[in-house]
């Protein structure tokens, strides 16, 4: 949510000058990702977004998500595309960091999804995965099981500072789950960050999906797994199954779950919730002072978390016998 | 930049109800405005910027800054218009805030104006204050020569923190230019704040002037003045006279100033400089915490105030004899 760097106007027409994009009719900062710097951006040919990739994002992994989305768009998806300049190139240089032209999409993400909004995501992911199936890129997914341990290990210090307790409650967890992580999943590239924040909607349908920036390879079903809980919870912190049977339903109909993905939804789940959680409480213990973003509070995802632990199988998330098809 | 306030997408439905333009294509917030909330809001019938007032603009003066609006762009000067309900409103209520559409204007604002950029201004300016004339509502201008001295009253503790020395400089000048400002020059609706930030180009011509929410009843040279000092220094602190001779120029063209007018430029020059010097000293040492918006050094306007100071007379902004026709 912020312009972390501010570009000048003889800068952008120098950026643009590779590009067949036209004169330049608007341009503004716009409050969006957290992680980049985004400008809206019209010229005679249209709308675009403009994005400078500040540090969080690695330049090695640019190629990765830039032809992700120009793959999965061929393919029929609603994502922006990365706008190629006269010689094929997908990015450039802006105020010395990499940054790239993405096609603007329409629509509005919602802060509140509804159980229809739910079925529509899970039918998009579900076709994202198929899409996805023949991208020959790989990235390993740096915010997996495997990294748990170290990013909790980042806050053993201060962690109690948030919880009482915390820290050794999400060891103990971290012991069951690399214990119980299923390995053997239908796996393939996967959004790994969808957030309602990420999705828009137009008239109820899904319209968009942005920001492939933590795009990887892993589980499939951990895609659907980090969902529920991003869609799936209510503002007070109850959980809502006809939100989560609606999701898998649409996803399944399009994508079938094969039975071991199904049984494996809860252990995926508490997992999806530890890495929010795990990420969340860095960032809340190492806050930037002066900076334009406030983290979210890690407590939400402990919430979450404990709902996960306590459900006694796949039908917790309302997987019934319909799935069995 | 920044925004403030968060409108969910219910919020914004309802308060899109009165007015009539068709479904909401997209909704982004913008990095525009240090004072207001403004998202970029885009529907079937175009595009438009919502802005919703924060604290810092009165409510009681949203009538003026948008009447003032609308009567300017009904007599043709290239700024916004607010969007009025069927009912005839100009605003509504947002997320318990005031809240207005306003249109959507092309063009991009150069941070580093030429000679022909400053001519293009003077020109619209003396447009805006003829085409201002006859808007018959009134606004006191509320940081004019007559605010001043409470203004530094405000920092009187901590200025010298800034500059050893300087709260007792500032009062002398305030002495100086309360004895000397002129009283009777031409006067009527004035923008007040016309910085490069609030005026748009497309092609080096100037395409549109924003942000009136400091737009007040005050001397038209004294608008002129604030432009010189906004538009005509170069990053190194020095005065650019091609720059201001050009804006001048271009003004004269369209609305001869008077022979006291342009006597009296210096002084309005120096008065324009301690404004600005006055609000960002108060802004600096009053900087809040975690604030979005980092605030302006003010020592950029004590070189500026020094530089009028030695001005020896209206030839020191480029003023000749093509200037007494």
């Amino acid at each position: 949510m912020a312009v972390y760097t501010e570009v000048a106007h003889d800068e952008l027409v120098s950026f643009l000058a590779p590009y067949d994009l036209g004169a330049v009719i608007a341009f503004k900062g716009i409050a969006e990702g957290v992680e980049n710097t985004n400008y809206l951006l019209q010229t005679e040919r249209g709308n675009y977004i403009l994005t400078l990739y500040e540090k969080r994002v690695r330049e090695l992994d640019l190629p990765f998500f830039l032809g992700l989305m120009n793959h999965l768009a061929a393919r029929g998806l609603p994502c922006p595309t990365a706008v190629t300049t006269r010689e094929g190139r997908t990015y450039g240089y802006l105020c010395g960091k990499p940054a790239a032209l993405i096609t603007f999409l329409n629509g509005v993400s919602v802060r509140r999804p509804t159980a229809r909004h739910c079925a529509e995501l899970g039918a998009a992911m579900a076709r994202m995965h198929i899409a996805g199936a023949d991208f020959d890129d790989y990235r390993e997914n740096a915010l997996s099981v495997d990294h748990w341990r170290a990013l909790l290990a980042a806050s053993r210090e201060e962690a109690d500072s948030v919880r009482p307790g915390i820290h050794d409650a999400l060891a103990r967890e971290l012991d069951y789950l690399e214990e119980r992580w299923p390995r053997d999943l239908p796996a393939g590239v996967i959004h790994a960050d969808m957030f309602p924040n990420n999705v828009f909607f137009l008239d109820d349908r899904l319209s968009g999906i942005i920001d492939f920036y933590f795009a990887c390879n892993d589980l499939y079903a951990y895609d659907a797994a980090i969902a529920l809980n991003a869609w799936c919870f209510e503002p007070d912190g109850s959980f809502n199954v006809t939100k989560s049977r609606r999701l898998l339903e649409a996803y399944h109909a399009a994508r079938p779950l094969r039975p071991e993905e199904i049984a494996n939804l809860p252990i995926l789940a508490r997992g999806a919730a530890m890495r929010f959680l795990l990420t969340r409480l860095y960032d809340w213990l190492n806050q930037i002072d002066g900076a334009l973003v406030k983290p979210h509070n890690p407590l939400e995802y402990l919430t979450r978390l404990a709902f996960h632990q306590q459900v006694q199988g796949p039908q917790g998330y309302g997987i019934d016998e319909s799935f069995a098809a």
